[in-house]
């Protein structure tokens, strides 16, 4: 597909060595650029069918078809309904469906745009369709630039448990454009901000002290978001397929979850993992592992951006639903444990000390 | 997992370089030693899911559960309906809360054991079931040993065509015990047989030769079992993602598949393919790309089988019918056309020829 348009300069780039390698673009208004970067990607693809959350439709989703259809590719559209309990067979399902009834080739391209659950979603069924096709991650929330839409973690929701049948599956591209976090109600850039935070936490006392609170964060977003993909890259770089160094960014998700599950996840991811963070931490500070210092300064970040530093659900329910999905023959779990704000362990304990840990990180 | 239990000479391993490597080990009787190889490349398995074809349950489960028990695996069966008609979402699904309901973990193990739409489907589930675990392919027809236990090609059915979600996610291990076939009706290793022609044809005039008629495969079958899959491996090889290469893999499906369709898949694939090979062979002497003596050899050979060497349905029927998962702007589509016994070329044609090619194949 050959196009004349002007392509626009990106100030920020992170390339992730993972898949068949692919860049993430994050700059303000990129997403006006989708279609020059699309046929960059996917030379041979005559269609790109649009997979777009609902919530981000109006606001969004014409200019990236727009820009599309000017590269040259004709685009198809079907809104997904955002929310995890939308995350499941019955989506995906009316996804295949949807790029058959298109009559989408393995040379084609899924655009993903939306938050984590479209994100997932989308890439799952583009990891799948035809046994897999080209697709572009361009994440709508805060959340999903800094965490889901990087690292090619795909999956839906099973019954049984969340991001139960899914595929590391790359994207051919991601496009982060901090500008349409304008439109984003506050409490999810809050929600987001919870995982900018964990970063901060697992790998830089400096970049953590440099996040004041949700309004700072906005005033620096580009740089904020390349920090954050940056460091997500390393992880998955080191450890594409989850068996070691990535598990740290489960980082004040064992606990996180189980309050998730808990709420029937009225309560939004990020608030429940900077929950999760704040009982490991102080945890982490009674058994030693941690200094005093460093857990309160956890506390009072999550606290000045808005965050929940704490849950009213009991250690006993806490542990319980962290280990639903487990394997009743497992003896042992592993926590990531902060040692120092910028170092965190991942270490392995009993389960039946869970209940023991969360109980010292209760406030 | 620790076993002292001996360890039987494998007369017959094919390694395949395809995904993280994999051995494909042929011997009569190898099935009673299921438990130790699967130890072998699962170390950290605790349990073997065991999703098997209910045609093959009665004959074959008992001695591969039993096996894997005595190796120090505990065992969990799914039986699965053979059939076309079954390889779908729902079954797909059924699979998922199946090893959900197991608490089957990553380090586990699924054992697919029977034809090909068991292979197909339990691989596909494997493959995303926590976004994949190792699984070992047990096939238990001729067609799914030489072709579909190799190579890694998952998939299910959707309403709007065969194979069209799944997943390039290579096995574990494949185990071929000519064995299973002696319980295998005549009809169903027939059926085989047209593929074990196909390997004659696309690679090996002398392999081709060879082949006289199924109770001469019969008396010769693990030697004729490791040649088909050693060409298939070379093929894989070359082209893991069905990009060129593989694509070869295709004689006889382009008009096979047309003919399983417009059956309404009652006719067996072997069988389709049969005809589509005869059909492709007889077009391809009438435009000169084959000698009209080899094109007369692979219809002879094809009837010492009792396999077709034709179709009752038009050359309209069968195009229309081939061309129905195609994108609608699609202009070309690529024909294996053999050009000797031994060697076949990819051939692309505008698809408004492929009317006339099959016209110029029917009898």
């Amino acid at each position: 597909m050959a196009s004349n348009r002007k392509k626009k300069k990106t100030l920020r780039t992170v390339h992730v060595n993972a898949g068949a390698g692919y860049d993430i673009l994050i700059d303000p208004g990129i997403l006006a650029y989708t279609g020059e970067y699309a046929a960059q990607v996917c030379p041979d693809a005559e269609k790109a069918a649009v997979l777009c959350d609902r919530n981000a439709f109006f606001p969004h989703a014409e200019p990236v078809e727009g820009d599309l259809y000017d590269a040259g590719f004709s685009c198809v559209q079907l809104l997904l309904e955002p929310g995890e309990e939308h995350k499941d067979l019955a989506a995906y399902s009316e996804i295949l469906a949807f790029l058959a009834d298109q009559r989408i080739t393995r040379d084609d391209v899924v655009v993903a745009m939306g938050g984590g659950v479209t994100g997932d979603m989308a890439g799952f069924a583009a990891a799948t369709y035809l046994r897999g096709l080209a697709y572009i991650q361009i994440p709508t929330t805060l959340l999903a630039m800094v965490d889901s839409s990087v690292g090619g973690k795909t999956a839906i929701d099973l019954p049984a448990g969340k991001n139960m049948a899914g595929a590391f599956c790359q994207p051919a591209l991601v496009l982060c454009d901090p500008d349409v976090l304008k439109t984003l109600p506050e409490r999810y850039f809050v929600d987001g901000c919870a995982e900018v935070i964990k970063y901060g936490v697992l790998y830089s006392r400096e970049f953590f002290d440099e996040l004041k609170d949700a309004a700072a964060v906005k005033k620096n977003l580009a740089s904020v978001i390349e920090t954050c993909v940056t460091m997500k890259r390393d992880a998955v770089e080191q450890d594409e397929f989850d068996r070691g160094e990535r598990k740290k960014l489960n980082l004040g998700h064992t606990v996180g979850h189980a309050i998730e599950h808990l709420s029937g996840y009225k309560e939004g991811h990020g608030h429940a993992v900077a929950a999760g963070m704040a009982i490991i931490a102080r945890a982490a500070a009674k058994k030693g592992y941690l200094s005093r210092e460093d857990a309160r300064a956890i506390e009072e970040k999550l606290e000045a951006f808005g965050l929940p530093a704490g849950t009213d659900f009991s250690a006993e329910e806490l542990a319980k639903a962290a280990m639903a999905d487990k394997k009743a023959s497992q003896r042992a779990i592993d926590l990531i444990v902060p040692r120092e704000i910028g170092a965190c362990d991942i270490v392995r304990i009993d389960i039946a000390e869970l209940q023991d840990w969360i109980e010292a990180g209760l406030k």
